[in-house]
């Protein structure tokens, strides 16, 4: 059938919006009408070229929610009408990494995924009769998709799409990073680095488990009014201290010691290690969050660890997607988090590369596309 | 009064017996008598003059054994003829650190503990009227010696003091880190890069909890029989694997996709990262035990952590010294752990120079002065 979608030709070129060829879902397989997409900063980075995992061409956007239009044999789950996000990091419920209770890093459709196309080894998509390639799992950039059952959480049917389409990534990757990998405790102190999308989810998920003291840390002062509508308490802008400036030094004596929790959500080694060193000495747990590009390296002392601190990493928040998501998407619409300040451009699909522009001049908190 | 004491009164120079002079016990002090020390690769350290921290002259030593023989006033917890255990991390039980529960890392008395003092900021040691700094806060190469009371650990008095003055350093050390850092599941694979005293203690408490899988990591083939009788289930020599060999690949494929827990025993950060990134995908911990060069850093990329994998560390075995040091003599005691086949030496003070260069020529497990 034909879809209509942004497809990211080749790298480091503008997304041009084309009619292109999508097939029905095979054994397994769901297709969704994708209702609205946001506009993540791992899409611009894989379309920037510096991703070396980036394939082309491919229909980018992993950020959406939609309604299931048609399910393949085999498919249980989902019937048609049902509403659903897509999960880039899906669910099988089976595979090794889902029984170990221990992480939502599932890896069942691991290996496909990653090369751009279905478990089967093909791609849906084509343009001209050549074929596109998937992009993690969703291909949201459309406004029809396929995707394997495993890959879908059901979501209740009264959230609007244009919101909840950021429970998809950013929102539960901040959220879930304080509540499913670092478990913050009420009244702990926390700090986070960046203050961007995900960090304001970082800010909101500490206040939703009753933290105490929530620190923000970023270059730019405008983030400050968000972030403490968000719950942050206190704002460090590490330029106020000076071209010198201990900002990890300021960080240990505003926390009476060091942050009980810590989390970077920019992608920089630096900063990265500077919410390590800011967490506190004999249990500080610092959260890296941010991707940082392609060959760059995390350092420390290793006393830094000895004496107590624990380095760990989330990747979608730690949440398991078909049993998180639904969650998030209850609190949200139960007013326990809040979205919507944080959308802050609606677009159709053909002003998509505008969306782009606004994020990299940092304009926008998050833009959706609005199918 | 006179005592028998190692002092080292410049870095890098060997240590010379002498007779110096000990002030009895003030406030919360507590005297002992020592009857057996070991030697420690943190002795050494010191010792060398690498140690940046490393104060002269001083009377070093960390792990002994000894009887009670004077209290000074307000000390409720000990009385002479107590068998004791002295404890470089002491267990105040009030400050922020051990309140917490947390960490083990009590910091009542760091600071002055740090400059080779008691408490009160003075030393009890004395040489021809000069001071002699105390070490780590027990200067156990002597064979009298004053502590403050929260750094003494209550023992059974029919415990013999040539194998358990090993638990306080090497022993908890390693045990410790699989059940009070790391929290090694019975079942779990574990990986262990370094196979000396530390690392046989890893081992043997991996076997404690029933881990499955232990492999054991070095390059001197001789450690191999030693580490089986603890309970090694599979050596790897990174020599055997060649020049370009591929110990974390090696490692990965042997564990059937990586270690649940990995510790790294020697204090060399190109181990470290090995260890970490041998360590599974999704949930594997990895604990830094060894003590690194001053200067150093560990590095890894930070996907490392982002997709699952913890790096943490570990000193004296996260063990709170007053409470858990006595249950370690009793699991030795009741042929739960063993000590004995890791005591290769016993020496007479006047031989202590002997057991460093044992040491350095790899000869020995571990050394013990005994008085």
């Amino acid at each position: 059938m034909d879809v209509r979608a942004a497809v990211a030709f080749e790298a480091g070129a503008p997304l041009r919006i084309e009619t292109v060829q999508l097939e029905g879902p095979r054994e397994g397989e769901v297709m969704v009408e994708i209702k609205a997409t946001g506009l993540c900063h791992t899409d611009k980075y894989t379309l920037s070229g510096a991703d070396p995992e980036g394939l082309f061409p491919a229909i980018l956007g992993h950020e959406g929610a939609g309604v299931v239009v048609e399910v393949g044999p085999g498919v249980t789950s989902l019937t048609p009408g049902d509403h659903v996000i897509p999960l880039y990091t899906p669910e099988c419920r089976q595979c090794k990494s889902c029984l170990s209770r221990k992480t939502n890093l599932c890896t069942s459709i691991r290996s496909t995924q990653g090369r751009g196309l279905m478990p089967d080894g093909t791609s849906r998509f084509s343009f001209k009769g050549q074929p596109i390639l998937h992009y993690m799992g969703c291909s949201t950039f459309a406004n029809y998709t396929v995707l394997p059952e495993i890959a879908l959480a059901k979501v209740r049917s009264d959230a609007p799409f244009d919101t909840i389409c950021y429970i998809g990534c950013g929102v539960t990757t901040g959220i879930g990073a304080v509540l499913f990998t670092a478990r913050v405790e009420t009244g702990s102190t926390v700090v986070v680095f960046g203050l961007g999308g995900i960090g304001l989810n970082v800010i909101q998920g500490a206040r939703m488990v009753g933290a105490g003291m929530i620190v923000g840390v970023d270059i730019n002062p405008a983030r400050e009014e968000m972030a403490r509508r968000f719950g942050m308490t206190h704002f460090v802008n590490p330029k106020d201290l000076g071209p010198d400036g201990d900002v990890v030094g300021h960080l240990v004596e505003l926390t009476g010691g060091g942050a009980d929790f810590s989390f970077e959500c920019v992608g920089t080694p630096t900063l990265m290690r500077q919410a390590l060193e800011c967490s506190h000495r004999g249990w500080g747990v610092s959260t890296i969050i941010g991707v940082a590009s392609s060959g760059q390296e995390i350092s420390t002392r290793p006393f830094q660890l000895v004496t107590g601190r624990r380095w760990i990493g989330s990747a979608f928040g730690g949440a398991r997607g078909r049993t998180d998501v639904p969650k998030i998407v209850d609190w949200y619409m139960d007013n326990r988090i809040e979205i919507d300040p944080l959308i802050t451009h609606r677009l159709k699909l053909e002003q998509i590369n505008e969306g782009f522009d606004l994020m990299t001049r940092g304009e926008s908190i998050r833009s959706v596309v609005v199918f």
